[in-house]
């Protein structure tokens, strides 16, 4: 599989990926508290994961590579807790617009943003349209849980939660797949992963950080997580993206 | 209803707004192509009308005030019909701070922006939640349709479709009950609404120009507009969105 | 004359505008204090009613259309009395720029910035400027008061003062003819719009707030403001402003 | 006279006059085409040297300092001609900011910008109001044949106009008085500096290239100049920017 | 080792960190073409591998953690061979300013950037003094190579070179130790990495791209490489820089 | 040698210039303490004395015309010691860009930045290489001192210190030659420029104020000063300098 990763490929190889049409995928994640049990990598991590997952069945019908992970985003709501590297907007999108010019440049014209943090959802679409128009080629943006198809398997299965909240019964179940020793299993058990105070606004939205949410900085459900379920968890976001990416009417210009 | 218009009142009456914490409402919207049958101004019109109608009804629990639309926003995906004015992300944001920015400093505190137009939710929610950082004060964004309250009420009174598209079912009965005079019913009754290609993108994020889904500008089924499911509509949304408002805990900062 | 307010049209109806080589009349105000018997939405609502007025007289010439109006400008001067939204300068210049290229973009070649706030003369002038050098269209801005045949008409109309101030006799008289009930008459009787300290700084310039230069927010003399004489005012500087905006040469590029 | 111009003093001095709350005069000048006959440091010269003769007259009064001279200003209307070096009003803004800020950081509280370029007037006014709200020090701007007390004695020594207008009997004559071996007298008898089509826009502002305006780079009446003229002149703004700033009044903050 | 790998730690563990005055190494690389025979992870590997390895040594005296590698930098020299992402310098001056704004947020107060790119060097240099003097921590850069007593080592350990250029016998040394599979050994034995027409330009700087300069996209000889040097250029790296780094006058703010 | 100063030409003399490919050569200093015996002009008037000697050289082989001298460098290291005028990096950058841009459109395609100000060297750098991509002429950058042959010169012409420090031998030496009525003869021989604490950072880079690093604001040795070394320097600089400048492979675009 890693002859699908940019950065362990040589020049060559990479402008005949150009050539070829390749498709890039660049994960996107975030670097921030997650929990008493989870290490701070878990969104970048697991965006990358799905994307290199993703990319080696797409890899069965066209080219495609996965760029370097950014693996910062903003997370502004999570510096309570210390442990979070957060950009501001203006230079998420600045980055973004760079990584992105640079490879239009080399003549790469299918550009899919991968999401693994909540707090980069809109500001990605936001991002995606405008360096759509800017740069003249292709620039899709999808969070892995949101894609409609991995958002069904999730739900089927998880036991305790519809879906991904933070540092929660999925994304815990992925990481005990992945890093089992980066989690730290008696907090995994003991967290509480409760919502304060009312848990929606009733469609509005406003700034609320996790430490006015939550106690522990998780939301979710963290002890019922098992390495089983990560696995299959991770096999239905690869096999929902790969599906979603392959799909030629995504890429018109 | 006048006497919480920002515009028509007196500086005295405002400095005495802001001694008595009032809630500061500011309608945003767009100015963009609406088809061929309604006029460019209908996103900045009715999230106005919502934002006055919503501020009657809370003006009876406590003080509040309409600031002046905000009548343009993110609107590149209407500029392939001309008829569109936009803003790039960038100005859209100096802009909403220097409106929050202004009231801060007079010493208000509680700060809704009211949007009216789909371009604009994302982008909002965004800004919104980097001027609370930034000012201090409470800034909330909600798009009047999407206020939970006012989604099922919506869903109830229209016909032919669940919810607002554009220049839709929901957009011209509340034009209709709004403006008859600016409303061609000639094109309202012939005009198709019909999406092209695909309707989905499985929950990935493409920027698409609205000449490429649509051959008439149109989404959703005009046809089926009355006045009176207008004045309905704007019933709900008012009611829904004051009652959102009034909450407390929504306030918080 | 609602025929010629981009708000009220349709976006076929503009798309033939551009196509005829419309002028678009872009009417700048402020939302500022204007003493305690005035509203604050003079500036931009006096804006807006000679944009419409003069559109009417150069319809019959001409095709023309107004834009919606820009409610907010440069008017940090005023902060001192609350009440006031200020942009700064670098946010007004991008709105302005904003909108001047959404016209370009859809063949608009002819904008005139249209201005009813002192504070944003010499910016306005400075960013037409840059706009007609960027876009490659002629931009013009204007100052309804400062147009020559309609400051030679006011000083005939005026009694108290030779032009206009800031919530003084002129404006004092137009709002009495456009909007009565929205004139606080008692306070437009007794407030003193006289000039604390130094009249003039020699011709060099230094900022100073209102809250410095008056004592109630006011320069001029409400008391002598009649309705009769705002209908005079409106009618003489829609007559110059339509004139001048008819003359050829200036629209070379 | 070298013992206030910035550039000759040494760091103690310069201390020594922050702690005497010296007056800090900033020449803005242009480095900008001045028809065939005069060198392009006009008004980079001019300005740095009324800066420093006011300064002399000045320092009999209170303490001052001439900063070294901004020969770079607002000149886009001017590259037509070649020759000139223009800033867009970004950087201008950008440039005269930091000036002042390090001259604030160092405990001046009596900032000058004293101009010798048309363009620069409007722009250099914005400026200085936003720096002074920004740096909470008295910043003013002043072009010195704007200050009243110098126009009237320029209307007295001119014959052929009545003020300054570009590379013009006013400007010949004082570069005639201090650099004759840069003016080329043939040219200056020669070049014909009338202004191509109409005169004025009737008090509405457009931009125009000089080459638009004139034939030659010329506005006014070189062939009228005479070294004697040029000291007078000089003498007089001099004489009357001096007698402005010494104004207290004009230094309140 | 991986105990102060940022990624790898829980919150609790970071904020501990924070508490004990941790110093963090910023590992800053470049994402770049490395010739026909080296991955282009290059500078980003080998950034993050020093700072790992002086991580180690440094946690022998006091704590340290090692931020993850920002692995995009300035890099348009090499563009034209492909497969490089670049950043512009005010997207890279911004995304360091969040990271480093946001470990002071969280109170760590020694950062060090520690950079594999060459260039990166000189605008590491500016945003490290502009960010100390922003953020009032002590922020520092360095590049490993430049380090002095690492500098001295590579001279003694190289052969065919003197110290780094790029893809040469010094990197593609080191990463034959780290990862062997990733270097083509064919193209290594016969890649030419001499220098294009003149070689230096006598202390003037003109930005050059590689493909101006190289054939191949490579300066210096990376036949000369072997696993052996790589992994004595590392042991020397991590002693050199972690020594540098300890040295308490480097932390003065 | 007025000739080839831009700011004593007509616009006729420099559109003939840009005609003949002339190279215009961009004085860069500072404006900044320099001790007690200097006057805050030298890193200025430094950089313009060799820039206009080294252009009288180059003269005698091709077209060449020296700039205004841009006064105003990064010299935040400075502001301790007051009479300093610093510019942030964004500005600086914006600076030289509109400089250079405008010579780019008069035609000027050999544009030579020349500075004589330490804390200029790397920030030149970076800009020299933004600026040539973005305007498609040659820009290089040298720093006078730091030239090969300049280097080596002035090794043998200076006694105490080997090369340039800050308002030390070398530079007080020239001055000495240039302006000897600014220099202060008895701080000069009084004035002890030692380092205070360890002089090296063993090759990294913290940004460090001269009032942490010196007690004087001088570092080198003032009293070895004599006007004869300072002519001497003057002249190797001015050889040395326009010997690089003719090589024809540097202006290689």
């Amino acid at each position: 599989m890693s002859g699908i990763a940019w950065h362990d490929l040589r020049a060559p190889e990479l402008r005949a990926l150009a050539e070829a049409d390749a498709m890039v995928i660049i994960p996107v994640g975030s670097t921030e508290q997650h929990g008493p049990h989870l290490p701070v990598q878990v969104d970048a991590r697991l965006a990358a994961e799905v994307a290199n997952r993703a990319a080696a069945r797409i890899s069965e019908h066209r080219s495609v590579v996965v760029a370097p992970t950014v693996w910062c985003g903003l997370a502004e709501h999570h510096m309570g807790f210390g442990a979070t590297i957060t950009l501001d907007f203006a230079t998420f999108h600045a980055l973004i617009r760079c990584v992105c010019a640079s490879l239009q440049r080399h003549g790469f014209r299918r550009l899919a943003l991968l999401n693994g943090h909540g707090g980069n959802i809109k500001a990605l679409d936001v991002i995606a349209g405008e360096l759509k128009r800017e740069l003249g080629v292709a620039v899709v943006s999808a969070t892995y849980w949101t894609v409609e198809s991995v958002a069904r398997a999730f739900g089927e299965i998880l036991d305790a939660q519809p879906g991904v909240a933070h540092a929660c019964e999925a994304e815990t179940s992925m990481m005990l797949a992945l890093e089992p020793g980066l989690v730290d299993r008696d907090e995994m058990a003991r967290v509480d992963g409760g919502r304060r105070g009312a848990s929606a606004s009733g469609g509005l939205y406003r700034f609320r950080g996790f430490d006015e949410m939550t106690e522990s900085g998780v939301l979710g459900v963290p002890a019922a997580a098992t390495a089983d379920k990560g696995e299959r968890l991770l096999a239905a976001a690869a096999e929902g993206v790969a599906e979603a990416l392959l799909k030629e009417a995504l890429w018109q210009t």
